[in-house]
């Protein structure tokens, strides 16, 4: 046996002290932790360790500073970036932490661990007739700590904001193994730095995340699901203003589908609709929705026609009925599974300003003909978060071409006034992206700080933080 | 001339070389920079520099480590913790740095200087139909750089958040002197830590705000005020959360004036009107405000009588014109007033759970009448986010007692799961509920952090942060 071997065995001892034998996982049983969602990744872990606290999470940390392990968190294995491989490093899983501790109706607030399931949740607070509007194609299978620790985000950012927007406390296990206990309820804490913002989307670098408050929001009585087919993209940032303006706020989600990602998606979904009698340049799927009794339907209908009238919208289908509705999102959530059926596959999370992303989808192909004049491609977006969602199918397999893809589309989203990384986070993916554009003032502040907090650098490393050059 | 003397009048000299003589003011021109506006804190600073650019700023930090002089940031010199105070300090006030650099309607973003006074901008952004909804008294004076350093709340938080909810981006000149350019207009960014919220509220420790990029919302179209008497405030967030779900969350204002303070404003504002025939226990100023054409008047006075039906309000007036409606903002706006007329005073800014906010009420006066029977006192709150502002002045001035009122005062919000700072920061005079009550391991990450970012210590020095024990 060799040192390293040794050490080895008696950190995995260690280990299964603090959580029992059976939550010490290696070989085949920690299989399904070794590879990403996307395929793009592949590694075994040394182990994957399953706390049940946050007590033995503390433990596992102050163990591996002792033995100098890197340490990765993992929640619900959904990171479009990467985020979640334990190449020579040990995982620890939340997933067994998944107590809903409370939740208060009459404060809109509910007390989670971090292994809860995005969407259980939410099926949770139903009863109260409360939601947890963070809607995503992976909400089914993402863990709060996960999207907490990410800051995800989806289709609803637009009226509820994003993860960080819906967390009011969290619970942190830090990088040396201390617990910050900032479980507060509190609409409003001045009391000094605000750690809670720092921690939340610093993809495990700072601190394992074990639990949160989580803000909840009156579930809606009217709602409303309309697809609009539109020749001009550029007049849609106006077009939602308007339908903002007249509704009082009420547009829940402006989502964007480019003529592509239509006539693909119909191979993708089963027995999927478009709606539209023919696929337009842009195609947008609208909801609206409020608490208030108000004829929603009729406020719609209102603005479109009148949009048809300027010819902002060319067509429009509003949903009959809950199936319909269903439809609608089934379309535009297909499109993680679309982008990731073929490989090798160039996804991207761009973000320009609201009043760019117009310009943006207009010019992009043309800088991917220049790389491989065969490429094919595909756009989503968040629209009234300048969130573009582009993927990029290169003809042949060539990681030069697929590198010379990624750099264009962050390239163009920079001159833009944009970022590359909106809201999937850096991970692995998105190291060279952070080394060629993210401001070096701020690349300094983040590692004075986790050279502060993580002075052994356990948690988490090699990601989000290129190495210095 | 000592070595200090000189020392002093060495960097006085590189001062006026950075910004000009006449915008380094010592002696009785920087008379108005030594006290604070509750006239709690006095002294003077060693001169106060005027810059006018982002450049200046960096020049002048880069002097200070450089000469190791400590500096103060001040914005309006609005602060109620003395957090503006200069003692042996050279205070950079950022007042000459008052461009709007920038409106952009249909993005609902400006782009402004820190210097620039919140008033102003909201003026300047009405004649497109917007708003910076940031609203609290000493707005016609305070500075956007002091607003988002200090994180800045008011009456508005309930719907539009505080200053941080409002801010899309940031320029911050760092305390090494390193400009921090995170001025952007996404909705979105997740490439890295999140160094804006860090840097909001860090009460000029972390680095001095010179810009930023301020989301602004529709202006209102339909605006409704009322006042009404409550019985029992222990039913208002009930009443709150049917007034929210009945309009679609059109709530901006739900604030709460106790009876004490409804019978002693009445000698502050000149024609003070308390619209009701008589003082309730609980007074509680509505405001409802949409874009929507909608008759929210009529929304109101459904809500109210339905409210008056089972008791939860026994009376309410409805403002029928802009006067009315000043005049009842004119009753809330004058608590800093009403509170800072009379000397010993204990001002306070805590922050209990919403739905605790009438056990505080109810139990505090005991507390304080434990330690001085011939206390008075007055409370006003912003209902909606639990904050309360409760003021009680001491029968006699003895500093023992003052010291006992704050303590009880905290004491009991830590208890109930509250803060001892809301929305009002720490500065100098919460620098002992800081060291009390703040979670010790909070505070060693904020010191960790202070310390990789300020290893001189430069930047606003024995504030915010309690010295460790």
């Amino acid at each position: 046996m060799t040192a390293e071997q040794d050490q080895s065995c008696n950190a995995l001892s260690a280990l299964q002290a603090i959580v029992g034998v059976e939550h010490v996982l290696v070989g085949q049983a920690a299989e399904r932790w070794s590879t990403d969602w996307t395929g793009a990744y592949r590694a075994m872990p040394i182990a994957v360790v399953r706390p049940d606290s946050r007590d033995e999470v503390s433990a596992i940390v102050r163990l591996a500073n002792t033995f100098r392990i890197p340490l990765v968190p993992v929640s619900g294995n959904t990171s479009l970036n990467g985020g979640a491989i334990g190449r020579d490093a040990i995982i620890i899983s939340v997933d067994r932490m998944r107590r809903i501790r409370e939740i208060r109706p009459q404060a809109r607030v509910a007390v989670v661990e971090a292994g809860v399931i995005v969407s259980a949740l939410d099926d949770a607070v139903g009863q109260y007739g409360l939601t947890f509007p963070l809607s995503f194609g992976a909400a089914g299978s993402s863990l709060i700590g996960g999207v907490l620790s990410t800051n995800a985000g989806g289709a609803n950012v637009l009226r509820y904001g994003n993860a960080r927007d819906l967390c009011l406390g969290l619970e942190v296990v830090l990088p040396d193994g201390q617990v910050l206990d900032l479980m507060t309820t509190l609409k409003k804490d001045n009391s000094g730095f605000d750690l809670r913002d720092l921690l939340i989307g610093s993809e495990g670098q700072l601190g394992i995340i074990t639990a949160a408050v989580l803000r909840l929001h009156p579930r809606a009585g009217e709602q409303v699901t309309a697809i609009l087919g539109m020749q001009d993209l550029s007049r849609a940032p106006a077009l939602l203003n308007r339908l903002q303006d007249a509704s009082g706020g009420a547009v829940t989600a402006f989502e964007f589908m480019s003529r592509s990602y239509m006539e693909k998606v119909q191979g993708h979904v089963q027995g999927a609709r478009c709606f539209l009698e023919t696929i337009y340049p842009a195609t947008i799927l609208v909801e609206m929705s409020t608490t208030r009794e108000m004829d929603l339907g009729s406020l719609l209908e209102t603005g479109l026609e009148e949009a048809m009238e300027t010819g902002d919208v060319s067509d429009a289908v509003v949903a009959q009925n809950n199936g319909q509705q269903r439809d609608m999102w089934a379309l535009r959530e297909a499109a993680a599974e679309v982008a990731f059926h073929r490989h090798p596959v160039v996804d991207t999370d761009i973000a320009v300003p609201v009043d760019r992303v117009a310009d943006y989808l207009e010019a992009i192909p043309q800088r991917m003909a220049e790389i491989d004049a065969g490429f094919d491609d595909i756009a989503v977006a968040h629209l009234g978060d300048g969130n573009i969602h582009y993927t990029v199918w290169p003809s042949c397999d060539d990681p030069a071409i697929e590198a010379a893809f990624r750099a264009a589309i962050d390239a163009l989203a920079v001159e833009m006034g944009g970022t590359f990384s909106a809201e999937h986070g850096i991970g692995l993916s998105k190291l060279p992206s952070m080394a060629r554009h993210k401001n070096r003032v701020a690349l300094d502040v983040m590692r004075k700080i986790k050279t502060a907090l993580d002075p052994n650098g356990i948690l988490n490393p090699g990601k989000t933080l290129p190495a210095e050059i």
